[in-house]
C-alpha cells in the first residue's frame, strides 16, 4: 500500500531526484495496534535530515495524517515515509524552485524467528567500508550503496547481521542497526560525527542510559575493542534489540545487561505507546 | 524522450532499487550527428560497473539499438543511460533474481557559452567532501548526494565548477568534471583509487599523454599542489576540456598545453566519429 504525494500509486517520474542521484531521506518506523511507533523522534531526525540537505520540509501535519491512514489499515506493519528533492532536469545543480516527493508505504513484518531477540544472533564482519564524510553522517539518506554491497556480502542464513567499519578501520555500525557494546558497567557505541546513521533506537538507549544505570559514552574504537567486550548488541526501530552472541569466531554471552536493556527498552516502546 | 525497458514511458515503480538506495550506475553520453560518441569505452565503464556491483549485464546490443534509435531523433544532444538492479522488497538485501531496469533518456546539449572552451572558467574549493571509499571509487554509481550538496554551495554564475577534496584532504575532481593540471611538462590528475570517478575524458586524456609529449601521472595531490599548477583543466563527455583561469584567489593562465591537449582531444573524437 503505497501514498504518493497523497494518492494511492506505485509509479514516481523517472526524472525525480531521488531515483538520479538519491537525493533525499527516509525512515522506517513500526506499526503497533495501528501507531506509528515514536513518530515525533522519526518526524524530528526527518526534519533535522530535511534541514541538512536543504529540502523543503513538507508538512508536518499533512505527513502525519496520511501515515495515520495507512496505518489504520493494518494493526502491525512496518511504515516507511521517503522524502525526496523531487524531480529535477539532467545535472546536480538543484532546480530553483524544490517540490519534495513523499511516498509513505506499508509494509509486512519481517518474520525474524523470536529466538533472535531472546537468544542472539550471529554477526560478521563486512569488508565493504562506509566512506568518512561528515556532511552526510548521522543522516538517514537514500545514498546506500555502501549498505547493498555489506549486506550482499553473505548469503548464509545463520549469520543475521554484518558490522561495517569505516575507512579508517573503526567500527560503525551493523548493515540495517546500530551497534553497542558494554564493557565494565558502561554503554558504548561508535560516533557518528564520521559515518553512521543516527538510529532512533540508538539515541532512545543512550536517553536511558541514566536509568539504567550505565553510563553511556559515544567514541571511535576498532575492531579488537570490540571484540574484548563483555556484552554486545545491535538495535533498529523494527527488531529493537538483538544480542550479538558470535562475532567472526569470538562467542559472547546473552547479557544480564542486555537483557536488562531490552526489558527497559520495551516498557519504554509501551509507554509511549500508551500516550 | 525516455525508453524504459524499451518502451516509451516516463515513470518507473517506487520499488526501483535506485529510488529506494541508488542502486545503480549511470553513464552520460555526447551526441554529435546522431552519434553517441565514444559509445565503446562508456559501453565497457557500464560494463565494469555492473561487474563491481553485481548487477547483471543488460545485453549489449540490445541497448545499443534503443540508444541509437533515440539519438537518431536529435543530431546534437546528451544521451543518458541508467541500469539499476530493478524492483524488490523493503532492505537492502538484493533480490535472488535480479532484472535490471534500463532507461534510457535523450537531453539537449546545455548551453554553455563558447568561450568557456576557449576563455577558461573560474572554480572554487567545495566544502562538501567525498567520502573516501575503495569499494565505489571509480564507479559512476547512483550515490551522489555529495555532489549534490557541493553543486549547491554556489549560486554565483561567474563560477561554473567546484572542485572537490576527499576526507583526508586530497584534490579528487570537480562536480562533474576530472580534473588535471600540468607543471613542469607533466600532466597530473588525481589517483581514482580512494574516490572520484573514472570519467571517459579522463581516461582518453591519460591515453593520448604519449601523443601529447606529457607524461602523466595519476597520484594524490592537495589543494597547495594543484594551486601550484602551470596550468589547470577540467574534462568531461558533454564540454570536453574547460582551462580553469581562476580558483579561489589564484588566477592561471588559458596555457598553450592545455590548447594543445584540447586540439588533440578534438581531433581524436572526429577520428572516432568517422570510425
Amino acid at each position: 500500500m503505497i501514498l504518493i504525494n497523497g494518492e494511492f500509486k506505485d509509479h514516481l517520474p523517472v526524472t525525480d531526484r531521488a531515483f538520479q542521484y538519491g537525493d533525499g531521506l527516509f525512515e522506517t518506523l513500526a506499526v503497533v495496534d495501528g501507531h506509528p511507533v515514536f513518530w515525533d523522534r522519526h518526524w524530528d531526525r526527518l526534519q533535522s535530515g530535511c534541514r541538512r540537505l536543504n529540502i523543503p520540509l513538507p508538512d508536518a501535519e499533512l505527513i502525519y495524517f496520511e501515515a495515520k491512514s495507512l496505518c489504520e489499515r493494518q494493526a502491525t506493519a512496518v511504515l516507511k515515509i521517503i522524502i525526496t528533492r523531487g524531480s529535477g532536469g539532467r545535472g546536480y545543480r538543484q532546480p530553483d524552485c524544490i517540490t519534495p516527493t513523499r511516498v509513505i508505504s506499508l509494509h509486512p513484518v519481517p518474520d525474524y524467528p523470536d529466538n533472535y531477540r531472546e537468544q542472539g544472533i550471529v554477526a560478521r564482519f563486512c569488508n565493504t567500508r562506509l566512506g568518512i564524510n561528515p556532511s552526510l553522517a548521522g543522516i538517514k539518506h537514500l545514498n546506500r550503496l555502501e549498505q547493498v554491497l555489506a549486506r550482499a556480502e553473505w548469503n548464509d542464513g545463520s549469520i543475521q547481521e554484518g558490522i561495517m567499519l569505516d575507512s579508517s578501520d573503526q567500527v560503525i555500525e551493523g548493515t540495517m542497526t546500530n551497534l553497542f557494546y558494554i564493557k565494565n558497567d558502561t554503554l558504548h557505541t561508535s560516533s557518528i560525527a564520521q559515518a553512521g546513521i543516527a538510529g532512533i533506537m540508538r539515541g532512545i538507549i543512550i536517553n536511558l542510559s541514566p536509568r539504567l544505570g550505565l553510563p553511556a559514552i559515544e567514541h571511535t574504537f576498532a575492531k579488537m575493542e570490540l571484540l574484548s567486550a563483555d556484552e554486545i548488541f545491535v538495535c533498529n526501530s523494527i527488531i529493537g534489540i538483538w544480542p550479538v552472541i558470535r562475532i567472526a569466531e569470538q562467542a559472547f554471552p546473552v547479557g544480564s545487561k542486555t537483557l536488562m536493556i531490552q526489558r527497559e527498552l520495551d516498557s519504554f516502546t509501551n509507554e509511549a505507546l500508551q500516550r
